[in-house]
């Protein structure tokens, strides 16, 4: 069996998890700091985060920066560029999901760079150095709050990109699950989805000798597994905060340190959701099951030990088969549709690959299986 | 069910892991930096990790200091403070396993105090700075290497206390297990050992909610179990490096966040290694199955939950006894001892739980449930 490889791991945010803990980030952020507070579309403003977020930055200098959408856009993100410039601001606090944090990741590394800042979605510049972020976490799923990922929207073109860097991990993560009660049921849906395939993205791949890894992995699939059996009691804190803690740790790199990723559902997701428009989680559960079904003969290995460590598939039950319908099942129990049509899309498959294919997105997958053709018959698949 | 409690977690450590990463540290410490570079015995410098430090630290200026014994002795460490002083030293690299990591972290802080170091250790004095450390691990066990725990004896009244603090933690843990190769079976087994119980210590308690808690604990567990079955592969490359893995993640706070914990068998099992000498991982092997059956009762949740889902069983079979058993043939397994007396050491407990009583040590546990006299009745059985 292949051995997992050398990695360097570095996760050096302060997450600060519990019922009441946005108060806390009078102290997390100095009183020295000019503060850009940076938020969506205005539940915050409902759900009393904005009013405890205010409240806790009472001693502090702060400018408010709202609107920024799902799936954030650059156009958007770069009027907070201009404002983090303009007024000198050091310190960005994002207040949101996914959305909100990695679109201040974006400003930070932007704001601290002279060129336009699509270059660092096209990695032409490579972020060392970005504004120290904070995150306030309302919505969990991506992770985003505790890494060094973001993914931004250029609106004009249509395009759905991705960048890491070591500088904009925030240096805290504040996670009060309390906010979580006024998330609609497709937000949390949306959730246990994306935490599932962070955690599949990083695990469905072709087997190593590495244990804690899958270890791991299998423990937070299986989190999900029952926090979607338990769907009825969603509205519980003991059901909220196990999705929040878990879906934090799908997304940290722990799970994926030396061994093989895929990231080709998420890529893929991507174009589905740039084109047409759906929910990021929503594109996650029609894209991975067509994806296996596809490539069930490549992870064969790793969908075995799924079926068995995950679902408890045992004896002739125990296949590749069987354990994708265990995951088309998951979804489905918390009301997640698996392919297009039943969103009313009737998708271009085309379209999507040369989407991808101008990207440069043309050999996906841990080993670089998945050519625009195959891309093209998973999406076949997923029509 | 009890529901996990509020946490903060926070890891800074940079852990460079794999094969032919010692030379890394050329990098990872600043050529204007003046070291002290501190190991333990000399088993350095016939496995050739001496030789690969001071290759990679050529360019660097630093100082050795040597003689760091198993159970680090505050007198030899209050040398490596003096040295600390008087040169300017303004990194510490700590070469070694836990005791030399350990030693490091008192020496880092004792450092920058102008009283006793010992003060630190009876928590008189908070640790708020210290001097950067850097560790390279040639010994895989404690989790010393990324955590900011530190336990130190004082040999001169033979005490072995322990202390905690943010200002300790590794900057960066190179954990090259090619290392391990030379090490002797002993040394493997209360690695494993050792592992085991820190795991043991925050799972085997009683039950929360905390799925991702209990999920990664039951997956090391299940981790020292394999490794432990497949012990005749205790040469492997794929072997050692796992062990060194889960050794580190048992006891990087992790598992532990939130939820409650017990550490009556390391409390008891230092009393023991401070007055009959014993292996920190020998003592463990004796106390927590005396411990467990002392307190199967209170116990009782977690134990079945281990018996279930770490040693498959089930039925009639799924007892607290039985788990117990389990746990005792695993140590067996790799040739650790159960008793006091099979070390032939014919102990006085009541002099043991003196030395408890003496150091505060009389509500140990997670609910502070042993006493002096339930300390007694758990030494007796380990007798």
């Amino acid at each position: 069996m292949t051995t997992f490889s050398n990695f360097t791991y570095y996760n050096p945010t302060r997450i600060v998890f519990g019922s009441g803990t946005i108060a806390s980030i009078e102290k997390l952020i100095h009183t020295d700091k000019k503060i850009l507070f940076i938020y969506g579309g205005g539940s915050i403003k409902t759900n009393g985060v904005y009013a405890q977020v205010t409240e806790a930055l009472k001693g502090h200098t702060f400018t408010e920066f709202s609107g920024v959408e799902a799936n954030p856009h650059k156009e958007t993100l770069d009027k907070a560029v201009a404002v983090v410039k303009n007024e000198g601001i050091d310190f960005i606090l994002a207040v949101g999901g996914g959305s909100v944090i990695d679109g201040a990741k974006y400003v930070a590394a932007a704001a601290l760079y002279d060129g336009d800042g699509w270059d660092i979605l096209e990695w032409k510049h490579t972020v060392k150095k970005a504004v120290p972020i904070g995150a306030v976490l309302t919505l969990p799923a991506t992770g985003s709050e505790s890494n060094g990922g973001s993914v931004i929207t250029r609106a004009e073109t249509q395009e759905k990109r991705f960048f890491k860097s070591e500088a904009v991990y925030p240096v805290f993560a504040v996670m009060d699950y309390t906010v979580m009660t006024t998330l609609s049921d497709r937000q949390l849906a949306n959730g246990l989805v994306d935490t599932f395939v962070h955690t599949a993205e990083q695990y469905l791949t072709y087997p190593t000798d590495g244990m804690v890894q899958d270890g791991y992995a299998e423990a937070l699939l299986r989190n999900i597994a029952a926090l979607a059996k338990d769907w009825e009691n969603r509205r519980t804190e003991s059901w909220q905060k196990n999705l929040m803690w878990t879906s934090n740790q799908a997304l940290n790199e722990l799970i994926g340190v030396g061994v093989p990723q895929d990231w080709a559902t998420h890529m893929i997701g991507h174009e589905l959701t740039a084109i047409y428009g759906l929910d990021h989680g929503q594109t996650l559960a029609i894209v991975l099951p067509a994806l296996l079904r596809q490539l069930r003969l490549q992870k064969s290995k790793k969908l075995l030990k799924m079926g068995r460590n995950v679902f408890g598939l045992e004896g002739a039950d125990l296949t590749e088969d069987k354990t994708i319908d265990k995951i088309e099942a998951l979804f489905r129990s918390v009301d997640v549709k698996l392919t297009l049509s039943e969103y009313g899309i009737k998708a271009d498959v085309d379209a999507v690959v040369t989407a991808l294919k101008g990207h440069g997105m043309t050999a996906l997958g841990e080993t670089g299986s998945i050519t625009p053709d195959v891309a093209a018959c998973i999406l076949q698949r997923a029509l």
